[in-house]
């Protein structure tokens, strides 16, 4: 198994997930946190194990600004100080936990789980589209999957015409016949682009448009790393240069965060409506979760490589992004070897 | 745990278990295999995974005279070569999926793990008792245990008077009163034969008797190398030097082929009644499955031989074909390390 | 994981749960073991593995005073000899059992899995309080985590104003706020005292006495090498030097014994009313366990001192027990070293 990349920004959750007076307890890069919100709305991120016996502080309960252990009933804080003991009524200068820088960002909560003094909030991933207000679903999920394999499927998307054709309704050859490019930009963003000028449109967009009307249609991915992912996608009528659009730009957040070396938290986001989340459910669930799980499983404890795979024009995208991550995982090993 | 032997042949299913233009996915050897049938009616077997990214290909579809994975439409044709890639239109040399020798004969499908140019189908065990027309159901299931402790157990048909007492009827002390014979062939074939004359005869067969008469009966159990068993059957009339017979002589398939190290497929024949499949359910279900599987959790991974097992002389055949196994495999060990 | 005991009692079950005519099957020490009855009431234990091809006896049958195996019908009778094989009517002497010294004491049945030339009985740690003949209901379960884990739980029960509010209605800081002792008897015991002079009685208690009226109360565990523990309950009226007591003093076994390294077999008595039941399985099965296996799953294979546990002045019996537990099993190692 591979490192974990921990110099880095990690979505835990949508903001909403956090309740109010309560806390979210999940696993992150194989260790288990749990996340809560102080009075005064700061966020915590700390390790969900009390160092007195190592149960689950989420087996505890909030007490104020401190999350209490539900064994012996240390209390921690919010710098994962033990605030209190019920032996002595006092501080416990010797028990702590560890806490994890935590910012509040697009509607997201992000972590660092490497060096504290290099979390820099401005190097958070751009996912400013999200910042509004109109109703949208925020979703997630799990994928009994590696990270790393979630991020090869939405690399190439050339798969859903495989994969999807049932629910994205993707007609037979429109991205094998498209134009591929893979460009990386100078903040180290990945892009997959798949460009398909005047092609016969999806479905959903048939209504929208004359009969027999042909569109420029483009489908752009951007990978940052560790794993996260945003989908731009553009239909425009064809031979107006891309300055018709049948439909306003869209973009979708695909934002991952390794839970074990073999599953992945998956954040997404759609319409709030029950159509669409029926879409995402039978994409998601029904479509890429039995292919990239059967791809675990078919992989076991082998890494990718040494499983030799053969290696398509269409996955440059993907490639890239491995060996992106392989410079990344190298350069901070690196620097802790010093 | 002990290798599998390479070069020798399998059956992997029965004839009528491949369906017409679909496949038949199952796990040999500990690894995941596909089978299934050109439009010429010719068997194809290949390794059931994708040489791109790994996923099952019987996660995809037939197409024509090929297998498409369903992750990027890749598809392999019945030698092994992808004969067509979507994003080309083209075949793709560099993608090619492993393919196994596989014969048809005495109504199973065979397969040859090892070099495929010493695939010799007159080296498929003899099962010509199956060529025939009559009605007779061919099943299968998986045991969840070692292929050798199944063996050890056909190889020992003494249990039959402990297991299958409520079953098959056996009286009491039949075999352990018996004459017991263990006896080799030219060809390899390991016999473990037992003779009872002059025994009360079991309980279906007391009808077709005169009251009290006693028969001679024979119990002889073939084996072949690696895991290919046969039982045949004969009760005759005492004092007819097996003259006069009281049924015709029966012949029954116990053939069995390694799903992992702990766990067996067993491919068997009964008439086709419901008194016949359920006589079957209880022996090989409720009574033979329980015993072997608390026999696998006991021996774990530790070895046979290292869990010094005490040795009874009706042990006699199955240890011969242990011993046989264990040479083979040495056999084949040193070829592949010249 | 670290190592048994060996040369010491453990109990593996009450008197009643071993079936006159049948037998009791349970692991212990990670090994499978399987007590049944004489005729003439002596008790046997003795490994529940078949030395011929390694079935669980216990899935075979009594007959007389043999266990007889299921598979091929060996016979083992109470000295673990072979006494019938049925291939031959004779005793079979290659094939034996282990047999452990086995003795009934206090209303439980005790084994010692060392060298049976040191099994003592006088060495049984002191139930005596069970010898009566009320009625008390003796229950057996099996919590998933290391037998350590448990007597941790029990020597500091200073846990119950935590995990048992609810249950044991113990007042919100009464231990915490008691006196806190630790004593080492000369045959090795170690008692964890707790004495809350003055205090509120429990909820239960509060009908018994005057408005308003306080009590001395006391809560003394008792551990015995390996695993054996009692808790000595006393409750009197305050101001009267312990002479007047609110009820009886109380006595209960908590009594451990290790499964396997993570599962521990737990024997405890209740009066035997649906009340006793219902308050004991919520302590036991809602409280206690969800947050012991809870700590197990954190601690995974990771050794105890490992982990760099936070030490409380709460924690001082427990230490203790882990300290003399450590002195106990080096003294072993070393004797078998020799």
């Amino acid at each position: 198994m591979t490192a974990f990349l921990r110099n880095a920004w990690y979505m835990a959750s949508w903001s909403h997930e956090v309740p109010d007076g309560g806390f979210l307890a999940r696993r992150f890069l194989d260790k288990p946190w749990v996340i809560w919100r102080k009075a005064d709305g700061d966020l915590v991120m700390m390790a969900d194990r009390c160092p007195h016996r190592f149960v689950p502080l989420s087996r505890g309960a909030r007490d104020g600004d401190t999350l209490r252990c539900g064994y012996h009933g240390l209390a921690f804080d919010g710098s994962g100080a033990c605030a209190h003991n019920p032996f002595t009524g006092q501080p416990l200068d010797i028990a702590r936990v560890d806490v994890l820088p935590v910012v509040e960002k697009h509607t997201g909560v992000w972590f660092w789980p490497g060096d504290a003094d290099k979390a820099d909030p401005a190097l958070i991933p751009d996912y400013a589209f999200l910042d509004h207000d109109r109703p949208l679903h925020r979703g997630h999920l799990t994928m009994d999957a590696s990270y790393e394999l979630v991020i090869d499927n939405l690399m190439d998307l050339s798969h859903a015409e495989f994969i999807h054709k049932d629910s994205f309704g993707v007609n037979g050859s429109l991205l094998s016949h498209g134009q591929h490019q893979v460009v990386q930009d100078d903040d180290g963003a990945i892009w997959n682009n798949w460009t398909m000028p005047d092609s016969t449109p999806p479905s959903w967009a048939v209504p929208m448009l004359p009969e027999g009307a042909l569109i420029d249609q483009w489908l752009h991915m951007r990978w940052q790393a560790p794993s996260c992912l945003a989908l731009f996608i553009g239909l425009a009528r064809s031979g107006t240069n891309r300055t018709e659009m049948v439909v306003p730009p869209m973009a979708d957040p695909h934002i991952l965060t390794p839970a074990t070396p073999t599953s992945t938290h998956y954040f997404y986001t759609h319409e709030p409506t029950p159509e669409a989340f029926a879409l995402l459910e039978q994409a998601f669930l029904e479509e890429d979760h039995p292919i990239l799980h059967a791809q675990q499983e078919a992989m076991g404890e082998t890494d990718f490589w040494d499983m030799r795979p053969v290696i398509l024009p269409s996955d440059a995208g993907a490639i890239r992004v491995r060996r992106r991550m392989m410079q990344l995982r190298r350069a901070e090993a690196g620097v802790a070897e010093q």
